[in-house]
């Protein structure tokens, strides 16, 4: 090993580590704000929303050393797909991030109403989605592509509770107007714990995508896909 | 300008056009889920919801070229964020795609109720949002910051613009429950036009990011944001 390949091998570990520190920051803001929700618990509420500075100051971070990688060593390959997926990644966990402020701000607004009824299967979605999350990165950590396979399956399962979430919520409406208000408020919170997942995918998607090389965002992408395969190996093999 | 400098601008310019073609799409299957609400035309929803397959495509073509150019031209400074932005913004735009079709799937179900109110707002924002979007691109296009700001002040109105159609909901809700099922449609949908305005601002805020080699997205990002700067300022000068 030479040594500008140990000072990438160094800045690559640097950058994983920074990565997690990410997803447990946006795991943790995450965590709060469901349990900000389900106490009705008006502190914890105005922590949550107020902000997740950290993770975007460690977003600034993480993007400033992938730049500078990219810039200094000219990765190809792997390598190249791992910087590139690391920026995606970050911008991921941003986003978790402004997801759970999100859920902070609609918690607000749902606890100024009476309860519409215990809070069961949203506190389920929220604990699938954290565990989407954190097994995506670990699936990039360890760049495990059957991991990363396994959070893709989950997705659906996210999907599903969701509806189901939305048409009990549908229900109580009908059945009483006072809980319309704070019934949307739930259903606006199911949408933001989708959209975790949503992240959680993205990041998947993108451990296969660095490992196999091979775009799985659109899984039946047609003849552009032997186009795009093409590329990728012209790249590989620069 | 050497053989390889003009290969990388010809790339560059063909890259431009690609995101342009996608830009355009996007817009076109988003006008077309618009006027399919507004005009609760069954044909027209089922042509959006059966799909932005073209974008999708699209984007693994961008995305290809953005990772060979990285490969075969190991570009630095503003070409190389130009580049990574590129990947970024191609995303953006299949995630615009991606909304026209949850637009579609939303109105659907909102075209098998009767309607609460003739719909007026949620076009305005529809507008709003397709305004924004086609201006971030020119942006990025004709690399013109002063345009992307206007983008970056355009998302506020939007956001009151929706606060707006939400209130005005709730009074149809809560004076006639046969209204509610609706009306969460509307809802729906006014979140997704938001996120496209979301989606047009994060191309803006990549715009400013690739002229000024300043990160905006997190405008008071404190003392971390001197570590970009440098890192940066490293890179532009490699």
């Amino acid at each position: 090993m030479n040594q500008t390949t140990r000072h990438f091998a160094d800045e690559l570990e640097q950058l994983k580590n920074q990565l997690l520190a990410m997803g447990r920051l946006a795991e943790e803001r995450l965590r709060v704000a469901l349990q900000a929700l389900v106490e009705r618990n008006d502190e914890l509420i105005e922590d949550v929303i107020s902000g997740d500075s950290r993770i975007n100051e460690l977003q600034i971070v993480v993007d400033d050393r992938c730049f500078t990688m990219l810039a200094l060593y000219q990765p190809v390959a792997i390598d190249l797909r791992t910087i590139v997926s690391a920026l995606r990644i970050s911008a991921d966990l941003e986003r978790v991030g402004d997801l759970a402020v999100n859920i902070g701000e609609t918690a607000r607004q749902y606890v100024s109403h009476a309860p519409v009824k215990p809070l069961i299967d949203l506190p389920r979605m929220g604990e699938l989605a954290l565990k989407m999350l954190r097994e995506a990165l670990d699936a990039f950590l360890s760049r495990d592509v059957a991991v990363a396979r396994t959070v893709l399956r989950q997705d659906e399962w996210l999907d599903a509770l969701r509806n189901q979430v939305v048409r009990e919520l549908l229900t109580y409406m009908l059945g009483n107007h006072r809980t319309i208000e704070p019934a949307i408020d739930l259903i606006l919170i199911s949408r933001h714990l989708e959209r975790v997942g949503d992240h959680a995918t993205n990041i998947a998607e993108d451990v296969i995508f660095i490992i196999e090389g091979r775009d799985v965002r659109h899984r039946s992408a047609g003849p552009m896909a032997v186009e795009r395969r093409r590329g990728l190996d012209a790249a590989e093999t620069v």
